[in-house]
């Protein structure tokens, strides 16, 4: 390897290397995905049952078997503007671990909004847009989400109605301005604007919010407006297939760095920015060629839907709006602790990595938060970029593992996702570094006591 | 040009292609820029002046003669983490117009930091650390230099104190924890660290604070101690130096994209980021090759040195510690009005700018806050990057300007310095879109009033 590769710290591809397809997990799965359910009924359900809240293009994708799957030009044509994303070998952050390790992240933060979500953001503000829809509903945690949708509605000239989890709201004014800068409408919830908000709010009236409870009230704004459709930013198939072409650059990325990659690793909420990077190396370890990649889903201790949650049909949203998902779950009624990584606060996760997880091709880690600020802080100090608290989960797992081939002197190549930074989480920072934040695991107990509650179908 | 071309946006040149050299101006001035004179003797300093402030290797270049300085390996090697940074032709911006011009932004928000800073920042402390610099101290105003600096003695293992101007360091708690993540210790200024923050909050305890105190109060730390020198994030010769990447970089992307700049346009406070762009530029139009480029230097009307101040003497600080400069100045006293372009509220000018306005070469206007968050939500919603206040005078003056090319029938191909991104400003941003925000001009009678106390030296 000669003197300039040896310096070489970022692997980029030109515009023109923007892939043209998405692939399809799918496609490549030897038994087909657990079938989503509809509550009243039980029954699978079908297109038409899902129509009143998606284009028929994105119900397509959902079931499609195609492995692989054409990103329209229009939607190249906006990614291309921060796509495809550099891949980074994190020289300083090896030296400072004194590892044999080599460490490389794909930073998907050089979006606008800062995060991987546009990557399905803008595909779904388009298929919308092309079959005729005026407006679009979401929920948001953090606020990456609500960011990226708010930006790509503007692009393709559509509405946009943001439901923002209350706790994120108020914690993170900047992110709701980021969204009002674009034009969207931001509403903290639950609010007073449907049925579902009114509910949690006469029931609790200083309701935090949750995730889940920003779904019901976005789906059922959809679902009462003829103009409206909603757009969800993880979880579904279609948002997973939207995100592989981070996994698909990557690839192409560490070839030009001469690696391959023996350990990826993501963080896990709704499971779309892991997803987006791991399943095309997944592809390689069902095809059989890449029998020993280890992929890791890495999840926080406060909401470990993987690690502690249970594979059973469960709803999409906390009031039991949504079709019944086959899913690692915590229970629906699940309402996270304060915790800085809003991004992960999800009770569910999406089906497409939980059937991987059941059936071992991947494994999932739950890490408590002091130790993942610690992680993202000492990543800052030798990276530069801070990383946003969710992707921190990524990144402390990542410095284990390279810990883990110092310890056993062994060489292997550890490729993880930085979804997005965190410079509208210096909140969280500041609290960490005065000492503020504390470590929180959820009780088994209260998994067991949320299960008995779900519904009785499809188990 | 073919079909792919058209849709083309994104201009990148490979980390190979970082430049090797930095470019400086003083090669190409016809006459001598003004001599920096020490306030007591009214005679021209020397290096010995400087040295209790710079390491020699900085007060070499800031005096240098040779046109081109080759950049050390270890400071591109930090740089192409970010660099190359790409050129984007706005074409969505332009669309939104209806203009025939061409515009082009040069994008330096992709670094860690958010913006330009760290051209100069990881130069700095490169050549710092080289002569055995333990510590560095500097100013701070919106806190992008601030957090620029922190970044860079953090890779070259130097502590970091930060001055940040009080009004600032309320206003941006996260440009603090930023700071702080980094490792940096930031205090707010006026402080009661230094005798000249004592001497200002004696004066007047509810100070906001300005760049011009926190000088004093970084250059009179540094003055103090032995192991401590002094870094400043613009004004001087050394710092527009490095900078030159900016528009090294963007010469070579248009001409990848088949065009030339005919109006080259950066925003100024103390020139920093505008001469990084402009100077390559400006260096044509010296050498008589581009006669008609137009180069536009854009400030605040709030803090108007150039188009309403005076090219005299002054101190470059607020207590009347450093050397004087010939400047454009609004008189070292200047109090800035409240205003969100935090950067851009520096009372004098970078010298080389200055003479360059004396000239004739380039021009300067000044506009008003309103229009100029006007135009910063018109890109954002256009363009997706939301820029910083200050950047955003730039892009009100590429707006303009392209608005005159469709009034006028004319295609003219328009560069902007896109010098930094919003996410700290948000705050401004919230208070604008509030309608809360409000004009101000700098009133002449006041830069008069000012002028009377300048030193009598050299003018």
């Amino acid at each position: 390897m000669s003197q300039a590769d040896e310096a070489r710290i970022k692997y980029t591809l030109d515009e023109s290397e923007l892939p043209t397809q998405w692939y399809n997990l799918l496609a490549d799965l030897a038994t087909p995905l657990p079938p989503v359910l509809h509550p009243a009924t039980g029954q699978p359900i079908g297109p038409q049952d899902l129509a009143p809240l998606f284009p028929m293009a994105l119900i397509a994708q959902e079931v499609s078997q195609e492995r692989w799957i054409p990103i329209p030009e229009p939607v190249r044509q906006v990614l291309r503007q921060w796509r495809p994303t550099p891949l980074f070998r994190a020289r300083r952050l090896e030296r400072a671990l004194d590892t044999p390790a080599h460490i490389y992240y794909k930073y998907e933060g050089v979006s606008p909004a800062g995060s991987h979500k546009p990557n399905t953001a803008v595909a779904q503000a388009y298929y919308n847009k092309q079959e005729g829809v005026r407006r679009l509903t979401t929920e948001t945690g953090a606020g990456q989400w609500g960011s990226a949708l708010a930006m790509a509605c503007r692009f393709f000239d559509l509405e946009c109605k943001v439901y923002m989890v209350r706790v994120s709201y108020e914690q993170k004014p900047y992110r709701r301005v980021m969204m009002e800068t674009w034009g969207a409408q931001v509403v903290p919830s639950p609010s007073p604007d449907t049925e579902a908000g009114r509910k949690v709010r006469a029931e609790d009236p200083q309701s935090p919010g949750s995730l889940g409870i920003a779904i019901s009230e976005a789906v059922e704004d959809a679902a009462t407006h003829d103009d409206t459709k909603y757009s969800l930013g993880s979880v579904l198939n279609h948002v997973l297939l939207h995100q592989t072409v981070i996994g698909l650059e990557a690839k192409k990325q560490l070839a030009l760095a001469g690696d391959e990659a023996d350990i990826v690793i993501g963080c896990a909420g709704g499971g779309s920015n892991f997803a987006g990077l791991a399943f095309p190396f997944v592809a390689d370890k069902l095809r059989g060629t890449r029998p020993a990649l280890r992929v890791i889903a890495v999840e926080p201790t406060a909401c470990p839907s993987l690690t502690k949650g249970k594979y059973v049909y469960d709803f999409g949203d906390t009031v039991g709006l949504t079709p019944l998902i086959k899913m690692y779950t915590l229970g629906h009624s699940f309402v996270p602790a304060p915790l800085h990584a809003g991004g992960l606060r999800y009770h569910g996760m999406a089906p497409l990595v939980c059937k991987l997880y059941d059936e071992g091709v991947i494994e999932a880690v739950a890490v408590p938060q002091l130790a993942t600020f610690e992680a993202a802080v000492q990543f800052a100090r030798a990276e530069g970029i801070i990383p946003a608290p969710e992707t921190a989960h990524a990144v402390r797992v990542a410095i284990d593992e390279a810990l883990r081939c110092k310890a056993e002197g062994t060489r292997r190549t550890i490729l993880f996702n930085l979804s997005g930074h965190g410079h509208f989480d210096l909140g969280a920072y500041e609290a960490f570094l005065a000492g503020k934040l504390q470590d929180y695991a959820y009780p088994e107990e209260k998994v067991a006591e949320a299960l008995q509650r779900l519904p009785k179908v499809g188990v």
